[in-house]
């Protein structure tokens, strides 16, 4: 997250400011068409938001009328909101970003379907030459534990190799997508004597490292939920490091609310009915770590109740 | 339609500006914290909105990319969008509503899933002794050809005498109300020595007229799939009347996209198979709507054929 | 969830059984077309349903692929599903319910989005003179520390009172719409003489507490969630019951899945950030109870962490 | 539309019949685990459904109550939902599809976002060597109207280099592949001294014409909108088998709603307001296609209104 607020992206338009009326999140009017580099070639702007901290708490108080006049402190009001999964009010931000990733990563964003998006169409127009290539410390070998994971990373040589080869394919699959398309990127004839075939056809060789762009729109509540998922250790790198950014934008957004759900979500653990039992007897001084598997746990369950708990 | 921007509502904020580096839509910025009154006790406010028409063009062109240069008319492309019901960049609009409204007309408005809403809790607050009284012109006897519809006005005595009943036995039903919970309004006891029944229970006698409130949140697209079923002649007034003004807070928001709506959605009809085939022969001049049956047309669809087409 | 399976509703088809090439869970077999009462005058009963544990396995294993050979065991790899909250597969279930409710249990009902339903039309239809009477026991006063709950009951004497004001109300609210209507239940003209009004008026004058009734139809995904919320104590009793009634009917269609939503879902628990923290470290003697407002609790998160872990 | 019900694809589970209490629909059993080739490795089978044209019929029935005892015919009053959008009863029948189909298409459908899905996850497993070639006579040159169509068809010669080239270049991106993940398709590792990249990153090379596949599922309402767009001339191709394949299976399932299907929205027309203005004069003979421009149409719209109707 150390990457700062950075230069304009050459295709954005110039951050112009005007009045409104409407509720304004200070920390978030700083990211209004920035571009954000993510990856070697993607981006990510926030194009639009609606709503701040003290939206969310309005929609609330509406909710609960004069039968909250109690719970005076905003702060601890949005937290009992986050604790309690009083989702609704979180639905009134809303946020639009406009993203530059590989298709890879979109097909696993796109999983999120409380969400508006609209993507770039390689069947209207050619796509430009540019494919995600890892860094060579990323690239890893297949993890054992974890069936979808990645374990140790390569040595320089051998990422090297590994590059190497997946950059020689990509280009070659991307000199086969002007032939057929007879054109270049900026759609000039290669050929003048002859037609290109259909862009919705050409394009099916290209490599799913392809970048394509897309606007993205979803609320608070929706984007928690991405975040949690994506956001997450397990979820892969690619698609982590936009999670990532957009959990540092939000920060800037809606603070108290990044913060409790920090507290209360992202850091939180759940419990199963065996594990609260097994903590219970374990503060009473009535069981031991040796007597786990007697309240039902999986010898995977655990070790990793020992890993959280450090026991 | 012809209601003007209104003073403020008790209830409202005060109208603060601020600068954002957002798109702001000039028309709606009238609108935003002015509450407009709908039926007797109901109103319609806007609490905060995201797009315009050009942000709408914007999420258009960055999806056909370079492919669709040609289209160089603001106008003509939005309207390209609606006739085609390439619906998606439509979606990149939001507005949030706070919403006074009868619980009978609420429970129509919750069919439309597709939004957010955070309502007014009636098991956590007391609700304000507030029903909804329709004028007396409004009062219609059930129509006989419309099984869900209204027939002709009854007489002003009639209708004097409707209203008193449905006026007294909602005020018994509140004087109900606040019996068993023992509290007025603002929730002081009546009868210091006694408990009220629990809010959640003693609502459950109150009459469907009741006002409660929400705040609804929807965007374009979704706005304008509500608004052809709400705005429509066979929705029930009641609804009508909400749905009527947000069209016409609609064309103040995104006028381009409004006049499109009511162009290719709104006023526009769809045709079926049937209907198609006896337009294209009678235009031919090879059929006469005496042939009408012969195409496949039931009687019923017939009749409203000679309506629409006046012949 | 003691009462069993019961003899027919008056409006329920014979069952008549058929063969398909479908998966077929046995023991929701039991539960087509059978209608089960809920409340004074409420049912619930399940009208079609589709896929049973095996199918929720068989879309997993499509998914993980020769990747997940290793898992041979069907109850450890549902558990698992279950477990890391991987959603998708409990997707492919679906049920279809017939119920009957009281209209403000049928409010909160309606707050669950993604699901289908068709309720009966007041605009079209009479409505049954039928009302909820909460059982005498059930009324109780409000809560003192829960804002949306009940306390104490009320002694005999004062439940009767109540329920005799509620009854009367609700008749003549009844009787209003009849005579407004000028019609019975069954449709007939009281007066041969005059017209009734519209059916869409003449229901606004009737209680919250008048049943209706609908189709509602979800998947397994979001069945849970419903649970989840409305099987919980918080919940409204009113609701609650035709949640029990729903969890038992699940156990019955999915035994496997039930069992482990119960124990990864239903009775499991969140613990925060600091919850976490805290139980690391009194696991570890670095802490006592004494010490939990350090770690960022309040007083009211302490006090629920002793309830749940009694200490 | 041609091919007929075929053999058991290799992976289909043995159809087994049961009992059941369900509605079953006798046209679609004859489909649940027969598995239709799409393309040249594609395929499509329904794994499970629910309802039936009756149970549409049974749910519009509820909601109108004794309101609409007038309609008796069963095919007017299915029709007349159709007809008059009334989507509600269509979403009480559910169709389960196992789908194999290009990532290029599987891109396109995942876009229809009310529909669950669980895709073969290539992070987990490792993909087939499996990829889309068109037919020769598919391959067209870039369409000169139709900024997202196909044009003319290529010569047999060049047909034949294109498949060529697209073909060299699949294959060697699998061989890259296995070589990344020094594992054959079976997952024996290739050099037993070293170890594989992880999946999850060997795959990011692979062309998008690579096979998935995916268990897919929706209501009938929704796969009546999926129908519309992917049915549709204007659809590509390769997504377009599919859903042809899927309207026919429908017309199996429920074919009295197919029948109305076809007449009210698949071959029915919408006409704006200018158009429905325009009709209205010509049938009166108050004007002429010469003065089509006066009522507000573009040039494009009047070409297209020409089509239509064939004046």
């Amino acid at each position: 997250m150390s990457d700062k607020p950075l230069p304009q992206h050459p295709d954005a338009p110039t951050r112009e400011s005007a009045t409104t009326f409407r509720p304004v999140a200070e920390g978030m009017e700083g990211h209004v068409n920035v571009y954000h580099p993510v990856l070697d070639h993607g981006f990510i702007a926030v194009k639009d938001y609606m709503g701040d901290d003290v939206s969310i708490l309005q929609m609330a108080r509406m909710s609960y009328g004069k039968g909250t006049k109690g719970v005076s402190d905003d702060r601890a009001l949005l937290r009992y909101l986050m604790r309690h999964l009083h989702t609704s009010p979180f639905e009134g931000c809303v946020i639009k970003l406009h993203v530059k990733l590989p298709i890879f990563v979109m097909r696993q964003w796109v999983r999120h379907r409380t969400a508006s998006l609209n993507e770039y169409s390689a069947r209207y127009s050619i796509l430009p030459d540019e494919f995600y290539m890892p860094e060579p410390h990323l690239l890893a070998v297949q993890s054992k534990d974890n069936k979808q994971g990645r374990g140790d990373s390569l040595t320089a040589e051998q990422a090297a190799e590994v590059l190497r080869i997946l950059k020689e394919d990509a280009q070659r699959n991307f000199s086969t997508y002007h032939n057929l398309l007879n054109a270049d990127e900026d759609g000039n004839a290669i050929d003048e004597d002859r037609d290109g075939i259909a862009r919705e056809l050409a394009r099916i060789g290209l490599p799913l490292s392809t970048y394509t762009q897309m606007y993205w729109q979803t609320n608070l509540h929706n984007l928690m939920h991405f975040l949690r998922l994506r956001a997450d250790p397990h979820a892969q790198y690619e698609i982590r490091v936009y999670a990532e950014k957009m959990l540092a934008i939000m920060a800037d957004w809606v603070p108290v609310t990044t913060e409790a759900f920090r507290d209360y979500q992202l850091e939180a653990g759940r419990l199963s009915r065996m594990e609260l039992g097994l903590v219970r007897d374990l503060l009473a001084g009535k069981a031991s770590m040796a007597d786990a598997e007697r309240y039902g746990l999986t010898k995977r369950e655990i070790r990793e109740f020992k890993d959280r708990f450090g026991c």
